[in-house]
């Protein structure tokens, strides 16, 4: 196992730790939606934005237990457009992260409002005092995730994806859905960690670069692993861009194109990362990871 | 027309520019999303909770415009819930509001996304700076918003209303779903003036009080119209709770207790204003209005 798998692993940890912490105990009838919002959220899963936040909040002074709650809000926000997106009338997936996606282990209803609690419960932890001390440093959290995950952001990423079978998108078309659809929140979790920090504009803007490129990078494998991925390994349905006729960057670029432009936006992020010294390492592994992932 | 009428009308539509304002144009093929944000959201409704926010805030030293956003903002939620609680894996309802429920007009994903983004934009509104200059008041407002919407508040109550059927809830337990489901976010509304206010503890906790039982009133009279209204005049399906073999409170205590216990609770509510002298005089009247609605 290499170096940066033993720090994914250390890190989601740490952060599931956390997550059980925050998440609430199911209790009294209305105990379902907490269940099912552990199951969204606790199944597994990379923890690969809440890694990101505790990488980028490294860079700068920071506690550490205010950067863990910043992850742990970040991974339920994505847990929760997970399980909104699996919906019959979304993406209709019944796998997920490996096991019965949340509406089918529960139902369609209890799957509705788990998201939407999740969703909730993020704001609830970026804003409480234990996040960081100063409440401006935590609005301006709420400020970032709010606009990346919105109508604007990941929401809005997800009505173009689900449109975008019915549109001819060219290759910035595809560009922007993934901005929109996964870019925006992996740019939160390297921002969050400027944020924390209050890091020099400079600092973040470099932070904001390198984020842009390994989101777009980042999908590119997605894609990729979709186009010639196995099911098991991936945990999830693939094969399905193709067969709903979706737009991807592999079906406008072919195979080998979209291989070669992953390569080349990995080292364009890692460039972004020449203003940090050796603490950036960790940034710059998961780059190459990200690229050459089989799953 | 009385003059509770004429104030509810007037702050209705000082929260309709202040909707329009906040609420993204439509624009690209995402664009979809926000069409269905706004038709959710800017299609009519009495503005109750917005009213309650403008009342309570003007019982301290506030600014208008930043109680306008709160107001909003809350309406955003309101609105959020009744597009996901319309849905056929919810309530399945057609109709709200006198017009098609939002997934009728556009579709289930379409309506699943705009209530997601309501949601999000909820706390982007309340969390900037033109909310309220000091950031400390702002995320109080993100955190008690998030409490009150949330898996143990709003959405725990939905989840516990679905599940009622299959229970054989008390009028302990009608109050207890009716306190999460409806109360949570009618107590945020009047709390979020003392919280703007930096109001002493004793006016947030009359307020508290005041909302409490406002709150149980409102929705004994909405399962009175439930029971015995017209569908015309309620804009939405009526007689639905008894068909669906819900428990409410109308059918735990009859038609004339509950319409006792309406005035009763009418009459405590009013009585927690007494600490506040003239100003508190729109929420008394809404009181009153709120028991003898009939739509």
């Amino acid at each position: 196992m290499s170096d940066i798998e033993d720090a994914l692993r250390a890190a989601a940890a740490k952060v599931d730790r956390t997550l059980d912490e925050l998440l609430p105990k199911p209790s009294g009838i209305e105990g379902r939606v907490a269940e099912a919002m552990r199951y969204a959220t606790l199944s597994g899963g990379k923890r690969f934005r809440p890694f990101l936040v505790l990488c980028a909040s490294s860079l700068f002074r920071t506690n550490e237990s205010g950067a863990l709650r910043v992850a742990a809000a970040i991974e339920m926000v994505h847990s929760y457009s997970l399980v909104h997106d699996d919906l019959p009338a979304m993406d209709d997936d019944d796998m997920r992260r490996g096991q019965a996606s949340c509406h089918v282990k529960f139902d369609e209803a209890t799957a509705i409002l788990a998201g939407d609690a999740l969703l909730t419960l993020a704001f609830e932890v970026i804003s409480a005092p234990a996040t960081h001390e100063n409440p401006d440093v935590r609005c301006r959290l709420v400020q970032a995730l709010a606009t990346a995950a919105g109508g604007q952001g990941m929401v809005g990423g997800q009505m173009l994806d689900l449109r975008a079978a019915d549109e001819d998108l060219t290759i910035a078309g595809v560009s922007r859905l993934q901005r929109l659809k996964t870019g925006a929140l992996i740019a939160f979790a390297c921002e969050s960690g400027a944020i924390l920090g209050r890091a020099s504009r400079e600092a973040r803007q470099a932070l904001r670069g390198y984020a842009h490129d390994l989101g777009l990078a980042f999908q590119i494998a997605d894609d990729l692993l979709d186009a010639d991925g196995d099911a098991k390994e991936a945990g999830k349905a693939v094969g399905k861009d193709a067969a709903a006729g979706k737009a991807t960057f592999v079906s406008t670029l072919g195979l080998d194109r979209a291989r070669t432009q992953a390569v080349m936006l990995a080292e364009q992020a890692t460039d972004h990362l020449d203003l940090f010294d050796k603490k950036a390492e960790p940034l710059r592994k998961i780059v190459q990871f990200v690229v050459d992932r089989r799953h």
